[in-house]
């Protein structure tokens, strides 16, 4: 492979990311006026770990493959969009799709750095490590604290419940205990707000 | 300060910056329907960082703290907007605009994050390290990739011309070389295709 042939690859990849910036989630921005992108969620999970690193269950995460992999943890819903987490019934072959999609796009790159990409994407979805499970709550806990502060904006459209949120996210209490209570204290003072089912 | 008021300034931190994502650019995302936003052209840049780490000058560069300026770099733009690089009456006080702004949006972190993130900013403003001359290359390169798969359309909307791009993103050319080479293939052929003024 020739460096030109190579920069080209890169170049493509790049290019073809742009379109994570389309791809529609149902949790809305603070301005209330729309839906955030996965791209966006995807630049505050980052910027939420480089913040919260102290709250980790593990200290000992390496935060900077945990930036790496939430910045691309949501590249494979240019071909799948974004799955609800509530949505049980479209998640049923989410993972299928999602293998399928993260070996088309990060076959793009060349050999070396999509095996990098799959590596921090495969060690994302599978969650064993400390720096996986510390970026998984970060995952979740941002969709909680964006409908906390849009007065429960798409928990109100997709009649999401209390329970749902509790069970869902088990993640948050998994990869960063203290930040699971504090995203239990704004569930409880959802629900007395009725902005939240119980 | 306890505990608690710690992790209350972060969040609240974590809330404002959800702002950059409606401080919008000239650039058009590569879908041509809409301008992107500061916090998605962040997210771009620093994916770009990772890729493209190769091709900076001095590849003894701290990746890490690349991709953290660029996730950060352009946070003041929640008060100053973002202003446009051949915008030069805007561009007049923007230093100082930025400044303040830097100061009120960092202020909200506790002092030690808040040090962190000043420091990170300035080192990316002041553009004199090795690992500030890449990340300023990859802030000038994205608008002018984003331009070319967008049929020049923020160039066109704008009268930018070949001069204003060739001598406004010199950055390119001090932090990644061959980039600029590759950037300067591009700006050619879009003045071939003409969608871009010589």
């Amino acid at each position: 492979m020739t460096e030109n042939t190579r920069l080209k690859q890169q170049m493509h990849f790049i290019v073809e990311i742009d379109k994570l910036k389309q791809v529609l989630r149902q949790t809305y921005t603070t301005s209330k006026i729309r839906r955030e992108n996965s791209c966006e969620h995807s630049w505050h999970i980052a910027m939420m770990a480089i913040i919260f690193q102290e709250y980790a269950r593990d200290t000992e995460i390496n935060l900077f493959r945990t930036i790496k992999m939430l910045l691309i943890h949501d590249i494979v819903e240019i071909d799948t969009g974004d799955t609800f987490l509530y949505d049980q019934q479209v998640r049923k072959n989410q993972h299928q799709r999602e293998n399928k999609a993260a070996e088309r796009i990060f076959s793009i790159l060349p050999l070396d750095q999509k095996e990098h990409f799959q590596s921090l994407w495969n060690e994302f979805e599978e969650c064993q490590t400390s720096t996986a499970k510390f970026a998984n709550a970060l995952d979740r806990l941002q969709p909680i604290i964006n409908n906390y502060f849009t007065d429960g904006k798409a928990w109100r459209k997709n009649n999401v419940t209390r329970h749902q949120i509790e069970t869902g996210n088990i993640a948050i209490a998994n990869g960063a205990p203290q930040l699971w209570l504090y995203a239990g204290d704004l569930i409880k003072k959802a629900v007395k707000q009725g902005i939240l089912k119980e």
